[in-house]
């Protein structure tokens, strides 16, 4: 594993507020006259390795990389690649990203895929997708396209509608609006709430708060959504300007965002009366101004007389990929320069000693499946108390750590017992249970 | 669904013949040098979105986009596609056609899908094979090896043999040879003979006759098929050349082309005594001068010794497929310019109202399967009397409607009758029986 | 089938000696800036047909012809391409390498494909593998590697190690190594020691000498492998070094080349307790210099804390191999010029009548699989004695013919008769067997 000057995109925080910003303008360039960019990046190739399978993804990569002058190679199908033969990942990024490609997109059905990928690669890696962890060009598409319809990002009031339970594209999506201000309307087909994971993070890395809410007249969708909910940005003074605080009512819609229900993910369950938008939704005086978004593919959820409406701009999401992903791919590979600064913490984080004892309970976590044979386990605290969470370096997914060792005594203690803080932060080792510490050889005491 | 001044090759019909022999000299002139022209389409993408496999036609299109200096992005597995997701074309072709591609190449296994690419798409499309309806660039490239060959098209007597009943190649390539004034002798494995629907197009359209015909001196092939035919174009004096006109003896050849059984849509049925081209019978007078086309892939229906016969052109012909293709979208991408003016009338009709009432009888028609979500009907009138004959937009089928209905009192006659012959043509719905339009709502009198 | 002049590389005896140590001196002036070439192959395509996976092979060509400034058309799937409708390799080399590509790499499953795809193309062949035949660009990448490690190739001591039995790259790097003068110690894994007719080779055609050998200080390694030969070259005196000739100690080794289980080509077989390279093997102090090599992609066989140590050169040897691959590439389209002078006897035979008798024994050899059809047997005559040995002219495999028949008399004798010996060698034909003599209408003799 090596450490590198060069950047990456495997979560959309690894872009500062005021980078994406910077990007967006780019992109705007590159729009101008999409075929006049082809000196850029001559010389260099991009690769595609693609696990799972995503021609719209892969094309408007591919598109942009050309768009741009560089060359493109690409491993689309899992089955025609070495890992019929078991390579790791790991391997597979060192080979491809040694003399093949100047910047890799990886797309993996494994959680944290992308990380691994970028620790391993000398050269940038970005995100396609990896498994339900991120998908962060799709999250700069989605906000590159509301601002350049609204003219801003802050303060509008999104609609999230349908599946936002399994879709990864709307949990970016809810971080990024939280970090830019936005407010988000959840209204999820029953069943697919938003997780309590992306709610709980919500709140403690951007101070959104949430609260009941309605949008009574949005005919066909309100109707089947009776677990409607407003999140806001921290400023108490937000929520205060509504009247009732267990149902906000509201008023002004400026995008509804729909999803398909990702039927791959969750076959068994039922999606029958699934949400769907038609002419007479966006006849509500709430919608007015709305924009209508979609991720892309749709099955069934907004129906085609919906196209022609001039608010409908989901085609026009999908094109403005290209420019995006021209500027993103630009910028890493050093063709253009940014002003703003980087995120202050880098979410790479080296691996802390403090959770060698845990093991990630996410089971589609990398680190539980191809990764076993050679990934070290990596853990970086999140909250220090009540109780500790650390959260897997490669997922993202958290864990609430109740019992803290002495990494030299090799004893441990519940974390809220005396002994467990009179242990330096140095020489704590981190557990989810007794029987965890156990099996890695420390001693319990009652504490 | 947009309208665009852009110009598509979705059927052989888009392109005038005065056209078609234009591009034909600047295929030659691509081909004096074919690694000559790499600025021409600097900047411009191409994209093969291939529904159906195809490596050869694929393969040609993109050798035929890098030689131009353009840029190639792929879909070629149905199943890597997003049609897994439920996908439809019209939503692909506008993604793909928005800021990926500046040109796509769609091929696909429902008959007239490319009309739907071709109506949806910004960008123009190029029908690479949709089902069994139309693949106009090999019918192009086709038609510039055996004019090449032979100096001109007009007159030739061109043998057509083997499978000519599922062959989508043949049927657009007769269309063509009759459109361009040779004389077809078909030659057809006894089973699988030419459609009648070709035959009553050929002649409606092309005012082209059959007669019996005989190939006496052909070995081999001619004795396999007992169902020779002669179609020569429309002029009387032509076929009064002939002193027997129930027998044709065809005596000059000046191209065989051979086909391969099309076994992927007849698997049942028997092909054993397929035709086949051997040394001994190219040794017959006939075929002194003749050339041996084949569209390829060959099975066994053309000896392998006779490939170093200077007669055999096969392979020249795939050849001539990369400058062919690269006028072609030369073309289309505005590159090159024609002085020839475009068809007359356009393939492309407005969608009328008087097939409201029709469903494409056509049950591999796109209509009929993916469409059936989003596409309307669409029919154009192809003779009005005798009865009336509309053809899908799409497919191109033609049905015979024999009740015509009074778009305003909602009543419906049959076609020769006297009330019907009264309805006004801008007041005249279509149906193919009284059931059909009862279920349309109409009343049937006696008429 | 035509003659050209055109070079082609189906097995590493297509390159002369010292045309291969002039291509690494290109490929280190093009590794100087991967990115500084990209006019050199300007306006050139290069098609992989791969009807065999293998993206690690591709990718690299594929890379390798994008750095110099070419484009890439690609058929990556075997079900994807018109094998499926029946189609020949000879058939779709002639299209793909009719105006289609400049250049062509071919992956192929069975033995000897890559001869028959370089006879039917117009333009230059690679193989890219075919069957368990050659895969010369690995090798070449071997020797590259091992050579810009070490500085020569000559009098290097090279470990092999592993399953030797069914990788064709082994195969190739040994008759390579042997070429070049350096020596082998084989530790394969039991069951899986180099075949005979690999031993017989290296000895008749590079004078190699074989004795047992032990690597005393190779922990790990060394236990599980008790059939440890040493292979050197011809002279005498090398051997005469060793004080023991029945069990050589090697002290010092410059490379070990560690492979994979081939998986796929003997599933059944047991592999449980395959050699691994860990970091205790790397401790003895014979390795203190070594070089670990491996040709990617790995299973298990080497540890992942092994790829940090500095003697690590398996990621740089999937480096090397697009700089290699760009100056053979650059050097078979006529863009750089070799001052040397290329192979003496081509591998290259004319069909000669003497083997007209014979079959190739190799079940997988394409003239018994997909060429049955097409193909004409052609063997060339290796050794004219003791019995008399025929090589196929495409899989290489070599027959003992222990008949000679008079090809006017056709009459047999046993090969070492009186009678035998006074056939004129231009009328011989040598059978394996009477049998087989007899099926070819020759009557058998007492000889």
């Amino acid at each position: 594993m090596l450490e590198h000057g060069k950047r990456d995109l495997v979560s959309i925080e690894d872009l500062s507020t005021a980078e994406i910003l910077e990007l967006f303008h780019h992109a705007d360039e590159f729009r101008g006259n999409l075929r006049a960019w082809s000196e850029l990046c001559r010389g260099a190739i991009m690769a595609t390795l693609f696990f799972e399978p995503s021609t719209r993804t892969r094309l408007s990569f591919e598109s942009a990389m050309l768009r741009l002058g560089g060359g493109v190679i690409t491993a689309a199908d899992e089955k025609s690649t070495s890992r019929a033969k078991g390579e790791s990942l790991a391997d597979t990024v060192r080979v491809v990203g040694g003399s093949y490609a100047d910047i890799l997109v990886v797309r993996h059905p494994e959680d944290g895929a992308a990380r691994v990928a970028a620790r391993y690669a000398r050269v940038p890696v970005i995100n396609g997708g990896d498994g339900a962890h991120e998908h962060p060009t799709q999250t700069l598409c989605d906000l590159y396209t509301l601002w350049k319809e609204k003219g801003r990002l802050e303060g509008l009031e999104v609609v999230l509608c349908g599946d936002l339970r399994y879709s990864r594209t709307i949990h970016s999506f809810c971080y990024a609006l939280a970090r830019f201000g936005a407010n988000i309307v959840t209204m999820p087909y029953p069943g697919f709430e938003l997780p309590d994971y992306v709610l709980h993070r919500l709140r403690r890395d951007f101070g959104v708060q949430t609260a009941a809410a309605s949008v009574a007249d949005l005919p066909g969708i309100a109707g089947s959504s009776n677990a409607a909910a407003y999140l806001t940005a921290s400023k108490p003074h937000q929520l205060a300007l509504f009247t009732n605080l267990t149902n906000i009512e509201v008023n002004r819609i400026d995008a509804i965002y729909m999803t398909r229900a990702q039927r791959e993910r969750h076959s068994g369950e039922e999606t029958k009366n699934y949400p769907r938008l038609s002419r007479s939704t966006l006849g509500a005086a709430a919608a007015k101004d709305a924009r209508i978004m979609h991720p892309l593919p749709r099955v069934d959820e907004i129906d085609y007389d919906v196209d022609d409406d001039p608010r409908s701009v989901y085609f026009r999401q999908a094109e403005l990929g290209v420019p995006m992903r021209m500027a993103l791919m630009a910028f890493l590979l050093g063709r253009i320069q940014l002003r703003a600064t980087r995120p202050g913490t880098s979410s790479v984080s080296p691996g802390i000693a403090a959770g060698a004892g845990l093991r990630c309970s996410n089971e589609r976590c990398i680190t539980n499946n191809e990764g076993v044979r050679y990934l070290t386990r990596d853990f970086r605290l999140r909250e220090a108390e009540a109780p500790p969470v650390l959260s897997c370096a490669y997922c993202e997914r958290e864990i609430e750590a109740r019992f803290v060792g002495h990494a030299q005594d090799r004893v441990v203690h519940r974390y809220n017992s005396a002994e467990a803080r009179r242990i330096q932060p140095q020489h704590r080792v981190y557990f989810e249970s007794e029987a965890q510490a156990q099996a890695a050889g420390f001693a319990c005491r009652e504490g």
